[in-house]
């Protein structure tokens, strides 16, 4: 008999009939003789109804009480999956955030986990029952409601099979696992069984949408066994490893892209200490967030600075780079918002030489300018124009036989 | 500078633009010099959304899920009011009836309140806080939610008034005050400046659904000066008062009646003791509620015995008294669900000989039959035939002059 912690996303308990079937499947978890504890997100739209009421009152309502709003959302939710447990012969008890004593800092809507009291969820499930806990909430040490952020579900399901020590984490989602690349852009895309924590942060932040980072996050720090999948379908779902249990690990894991980068460059800068502060610095005051960084040396004592951010933040960023290019003396601003980044994400990659070449080769091939390069241990990542976006994901999941289960 | 509890129902907070309202409300009784606790219920429709959602998964949904779900109502409802006061600078705080330690019985969805920790709220309001507290709901003492059954708003207005011994309670509902009697039904009915919680809880119980009966009770227990005004117009409202207070009572302060009542009749029961409960056990076991009783001495040695249900219970009282009938040797069984009661309330009856008298000749004079009488210290009730309701009622009105105000 083993303890897991499922998590069920908005999508998956939008419906009555969706709840139901969430109730037939932690049903079947029971009777497989399992432990369960289930943390459940909003019915699909419903926060986003919470967000519009607070909205038509205030543009920036108080933090605190946005809290309070928008929790009522799970709580729902939390309810109704219990009753659907009851009407079926099974023993279930609902607990918000704060009755569980999720307890967070005061950060509101963003708060963060500090510490979970575990001994009423031990108690009701020595007692037969399935635990049905609201995501995404929790509470401060002043018995103030928090909220934990968009996506932060995920990140109360984790905790909690930390806080527990569950033998596994399931995060149920409309997604049946974690795929080599978007099944949208390459039709040979193949779920994978297994891919370490290190991949899966850098598949998440860099646009594989399936966890929240913070969870993946604090599974990885908490060794809490994480695994995805679907709601709708069977099947194994990908299990998230620490790379040390897996065996031998694939060169590459997947390619994750993402859509929304916008690039600028300020050119002729005189090469001088602090001026990648005295660039970046007013944009970080402008809470935009930069995610490549590349400095080349230009001609003549100066340099070169390069630097992507989200497309969203594009006009204001240009407008302060041109600015501080006028203070800096720089020679030039240019800037481009119609670029993406494609991301070769494998921990393979730490021992084995000549992917970086692999990779521009096949861009080369087809025709792909390279726009900017990036590498990490366990990624390289590399700018070109937007509509090469899907000509080059293709061309790099052939290149690495993505397509094909590796060999172990 | 005065402590007043205010309290809003569903309809006065049924929108934004309403909530807005209250909001503006609060900040005029702030700028007057007061403290003030607000108590809010759900959105009017809320409440009914959120059944539905319960019904639509189960007919008898869990109790204890029940009022996690329901209880998001007012939590929608005090954040968005304090939101509000945010935006126009007055500082505020929300609290659900778990955070502000309302603690109740453990009966689900009827939970009795027992006790209040108020030094949280005390804290607010020597900070100069508006304090916005979720009406209709506590915890119990396993910090399970619960809540206090439809209505129950009104309750926790006046729990919190006795806890922090407020200066007055004042209930904002869509109705200015309390009147003589349905100005629907009589137009020159007029709106009492005051009314005794004796006469209040007659009144309640007899149909004018202005106030409900417990919080009455608990105002009268407490000593909680309660007051009913209009969410939606100015006025002074109607003070509910204990009887010692006021001077000299109007003999009669209005007419209250009951569209919904059936008249059961068990005809010719041998006269033997233990027969009222031979009666009245299988009705009270089938959870039909039963107002009036009457008995009386039939021919040889039997007795003729009457009572009245509500309108809803009238098949179901029926078919158990059908049953009774036959195991107690009774004659025959009679019923009539076209029936309607009349009561006259007021505390000076009990100083004034006569008033039954001037009534059955009021009643008399319009051609109006006499179905059933009873009588309390401060109150007679009638009950006629449906039909005669509207004359009935202004027959009385105007026989016992109520348009007037008494002279005092």
């Amino acid at each position: 008999m083993a303890l897991v912690v499922q998590k069920f996303g908005g999508t998956s308990v939008g419906s009555i009939e969706r709840i139901e079937q969430v109730a037939e499947k932690l049903i079947a978890t029971r009777k497989a003789g399992h432990d369960v504890v289930v943390v459940v997100s909003a019915m699909s739209g419903e926060t986003n109804r919470l967000i519009e009421l607070a909205h038509a009152i205030s543009e920036h309502p108080d933090p605190r009480e946005y809290d309070v709003l928008v929790s009522t959302g799970e709580q729902v939710t939390i309810a109704l999956l219990s009753m659907a447990l009851h009407k079926r012969g099974c023993d279930a008890v609902s607990y918000t955030g704060s009755q569980v004593h999720i307890l967070t800092d005061s950060a509101h809507t963003k708060a963060r986990i500090l510490d979970i009291d575990d001994s009423r969820l031990r108690r009701d499930l020595d007692n037969g029952r399935v635990v049905v806990v609201a995501g995404f909430q929790g509470r401060d040490e002043h018995g103030n409601i928090t909220t934990l952020g968009r996506g932060g579900s995920d990140t109360t399901a984790v905790a909690l099979a930390a806080a527990l020590k569950a033998d596994e984490c399931q995060i149920f989602t409309d997604v049946d696992g974690v795929y080599t690349t978007d099944p949208r852009v390459v039709q040979t895309a193949r779920r994978l069984d297994c891919i370490t924590f290190e991949e899966m942060l850098e598949m998440a932040s860099l646009g594989s949408k399936v966890l929240q980072i913070r969870a993946v996050e604090f599974a990885g720090k908490y060794n809490v066994r994480l695994r995805v999948l679907s709601s709708f379908e069977d099947g194994p779902g990908t299990l998230i490893t620490f790379e040390e249990e897996t065996m031998e690990n694939p060169v590459i894991s997947g390619i994750a892209f993402n859509r929304d980068e916008a690039k600028l460059t300020i050119l002729g800068v005189p090469d001088q200490p602090g001026v990648a502060y005295q660039i970046l610095g007013p944009i970080g005051e402008a809470n935009i967030e930069v995610d490549m960084i590349i400095q080349n040396v230009g001609a003549d004592d100066t340099t070169d600075f390069t630097f992507t951010v989200h497309r969203n933040d594009f006009d204001k960023a240009l407008a302060i780079l041109t600015r501080v290019s006028g203070e800096l003396g720089a020679r030039e601003v240019t800037a481009d918002n119609a670029i993406v980044k494609i991301s070769l994400v494998g921990v393979g990659m730490r021992s084995h030489a000549g992917i970086a070449s692999t990779m521009f080769e096949a861009l080369a091939k087809e025709g792909i300018n390279i726009r900017m390069i990036a590498t990490s241990e366990i990624k390289i990542s590399v700018v070109v124009d937007e509509k090469y976006l899907e000509l080059g994901v293709r061309a790099l999941h052939d290149v690495f036989k993505l397509e094909q289960s590796p060999v172990v």
